[in-house]
């Protein structure tokens, strides 16, 4: 996120006449009129750094009219004419909302860990997180390999098996279980037991959090009920956050965050900034935050072909 | 574990009389009379690589003395003189008995993450474990500040809160539960509401897991019923174990893998090699593995000084 | 590259019919017939580890067709009916020879860090050795700003600027200087005068190689006669090989490899297996030996934007 | 030493009635009156980060009495009590003059990464450089294997050879080069020579960089002249700095910024806290600031038997 934010107030600050404010604590943030002017100094060593130094956080209230019309007024006393937002689908549909009934100029830069953002290739994140789950299931795989154990490790992902295809794929995952195409468990314990009998002694499954994380307790009670299979569970939770992003995600967000300030100059209002096959596009930014994301099939089953 | 392995290979050949075999296994590998020659260039490439080439493995029949017996029967029959036993206090339980019954040479090398062994500062792969651990806490740490947050990192420890106090004194915790030294609700609650008034928004507890992995879980509810706080948790789990070890464990597990056969020369038997001090020493197998090692409560108090 | 090696071998093997034998050492080895039948379960557990378990090495003499001749005589014998080539653009062109005077079926697939082949987004190994370079960069950072001091980094790149201009995008350059386009050093000096003026009191530069490795070193000598600067030198060397690879690499090159078996089952040769625009595809072996591939300016001069 | 600022702030202001300031860019600092009061606010967030808050730097006049005076004379406007100065020899010696001829109170805190100074067994910041030329030597190595080639790789370390020592041992070294115990290149040729007869194609040779930073390259000439081996060279450079600290690093430094509070407050001066056999303990600042400390031998030899 800092990378995005850098390369929005340094792409604005090149063009000589704009003055970029950061609102500190997202939507609840605007609603306090909590913003802090950003210089370009103060964007230097912040690329490194996980988190964001804006603080950020959940503003339910925003789902109220009134309470945009609050937002929408804050900018306006403030001058502010075009806002960067930096979030998912629902940061999205807040920014949507607000464009529509306020007039106020909104472009939205794709930040979620979960790769689940219609109309982008990548979304920023999503490609540290991808590496972060990725050490841990390299170590786990360790402990598999000396004991001759089977590992069920429950990544993020609540309506998209992205982070765990991609993660399954990386990390020669036995099996992957996403949201988008729900394996029955006669399966998965038939592929365990097919594995067994070719020599296989140790195994890891991928599964998506889906709609209720800890799920991974739940399938490794039903492989011990079901066919006596001992699976340990790790749930890698929040560590997929945080940490210093990659450098694809840094050059992505600087990519990105640039687009979105060229988007603003250019007059645009509710676009997304993505990319696609590996250029910027401008997407619109209802279909950003409404429409969903297919699952890349392809790693997926390529996943299995190479297990 | 695998540096150790190299140690006492590499040291037994440099003495050009003995030729060395691994178990494959550990003490069940040892009934089936898995062994394997361990020559000087297998062990090229493995110091860099967690988990151990040997694999590994509990074997509960080994609590029975007849079992002990065969065990005993099998290393005579391939003509080993002597046995270096890589585990915690349950190894090095087997191992006593071993000897003492059937008059075999063992050595003892301390290698378990939670640093729980007497008669040892340091056991083999918990370096590596409190610097995986702290990473995780690293990351953590930029979403807790990102979005004002409190959480529960619960990391390995049976019994010893040793990993829970270096990883909260070398991450800034704001309290440390460790099973040696339980801290009642209220203080925690206490704790936490004093740093929110201090105008600290966002906060870290570690806790060992103890008796009952998942503790955190319980924690969090408590907090929530109590004092309205909400905690995420994050169960570090498996993946403190495994990945490549850091400086400090190679060197330790060189320096105490080269002490066991160098032991094993000189007629000893029934000793564990440890580090005291900086000093490689030799102390009673039996005591490592019966004696509890007390916690450092100086770390465990600095962190709270500190934090 | 283990990676692609083992979805070369578990792709073919997935087709029953196929056999795959690994070719030790590159050219050199086909020439001593030094290949090794290759199974799925030895390429269980390579997936994280760097380098590559086929060993590999130039070999000048494969410019000779007497000798490309014996090796393909080599194949015949071995009943070889298709070469799979990992490598770069020298590697391509034996190839492709190979292919063209013996009909042998040939496809590539790219495995360079340096990411200057024609015909294909990313190369096997890049995304992996810039993430490392950065790490280094990120650490060189902490020490350029807490003494105020000018680094000069030198990073791989013979004749391209893709692993300079992406590591000095994603961390924070001031300035990038690439073989494709080189910039008069009264520019650099000007440059980084300025950002002195503007308070800023530490700035990294990154060099290519180009080719003269040790350049950096050049370029510190004519920044101190002529400016005065006085610029510390790093050259990062053989240590952005090699390495746990990102997950990013794992997955492009589980991609390629697969790609490669398949456009072999096809009955093609003579084609690279790349990725454009997301997508995998075939492109010409000439072409991919031959051409040379543009720098991406739009990175380098967002670089310049935002430093 | 970010971790060792926050030890000592607060420490300081566990005790309630001390007020603490960071002197910024070190003694050239203290003489420009560059000082900053910092709260414990401040110091959150600071543990995990690389380089130092407290910016640092060399400052060639402090070696004259009368610079000194004025120093002195700057304290005592602040109406600062005592100062607590973390670095190696110079600084030391600095301190050391400073307290004698103006009756100032000084602590010193050993931070180097060449775990250089006398009185101490570990310095803030080499176990950190040790893991961090540990992870550059485990890449190179991966080259090196696939390659089989020989490589030296040249560490830090002017006057002491604990950091090649340390990394030499943990990486596997062939040989390890040190200031302390000159080997002559017949020796170093013979034992890489013994080592191919063996069938080791690889190598890897670890050297101090000595009073010569660059004399790897000499190194490899000479290599090259006189036994016609090719080898590569790795300068590891200024990468061995900075990193996000180990969990081992910020521990010690936890413990003796803590220790120097605790000595200024118990009335003590010229004394430099360290960790001898894992205690705290208080040296004269004077013997840490001339003596010299001896290579651990142990470990040098060790690595030998285990190569």
């Amino acid at each position: 996120m800092n990378a995005a934010v850098r390369a929005v107030v340094r792409t604005a600050l090149h063009h000589q006449d704009l003055a970029v404010f950061g609102i500190i604590g997202g939507y609840a943030g605007l609603l306090e009129s909590n913003l802090q002017r950003l210089e370009s100094r103060a964007m230097a060593n912040i690329l490194q750094r996980g988190g964001t130094v804006l603080k950020t956080g959940r503003c339910l209230e925003f789902h109220r009219p009134e309470v945009r019309a609050q937002a929408a007024q804050n900018l306006r006393n403030l001058g502010i004419g075009g806002l960067v937002v930096i979030g998912g689908n629902g940061s999205f549909m807040g920014a949507h909302l607000l464009a529509q009934e306020h007039n106020i100029s909104v472009v939205g830069v794709p930040g979620t860990i979960d790769n689940d953002i219609y109309g982008t290739d990548q979304t920023i994140g999503s490609d540290t997180a991808v590496n972060t789950a990725l050490d841990a299931i390299d170590r786990i795989r360790d402990t598999a390999t000396s004991h001759d154990r089977l590992f069920i490790v429950e990544v993020m992902g609540r309506n998209s098996g992205f982070l765990a295809s991609a993660v399954g794929l990386a990390g020669g995952a036995e099996e992957i279980l996403v949201p988008e195409s729900p394996v029955p468990l006669e399966k998965v314990v038939q592929k365990i037991q097919a594995s067994a009998s070719k020599g296989k002694r140790s195994s890891i499954l991928i599964a998506a959090e889906g709609q209720k994380p800890g799920r991974a307790y739940d399938l490794a009670e039903q492989l011990r009920k079901r066919a006596g299979l001992d699976a340990k569970v790790c749930i890698l939770g929040h560590q997929q956050r945080g940490g210093s992003p990659s450098a694809s995600d840094r050059i992505l967000a600087s990519r990105l965050g640039h687009g979105a300030v060229e988007a603003l100059m250019q007059g645009k209002t509710q676009v997304m900034i993505g990319v696609q096959g590996g250029k910027v596009v401008q997407v619109s930014l209802a279909d950003a935050a409404t429409k969903s994301k297919p699952l890349d099939r392809e790693s997926w089953l390529l996943a299995s072909t190479l297990a």
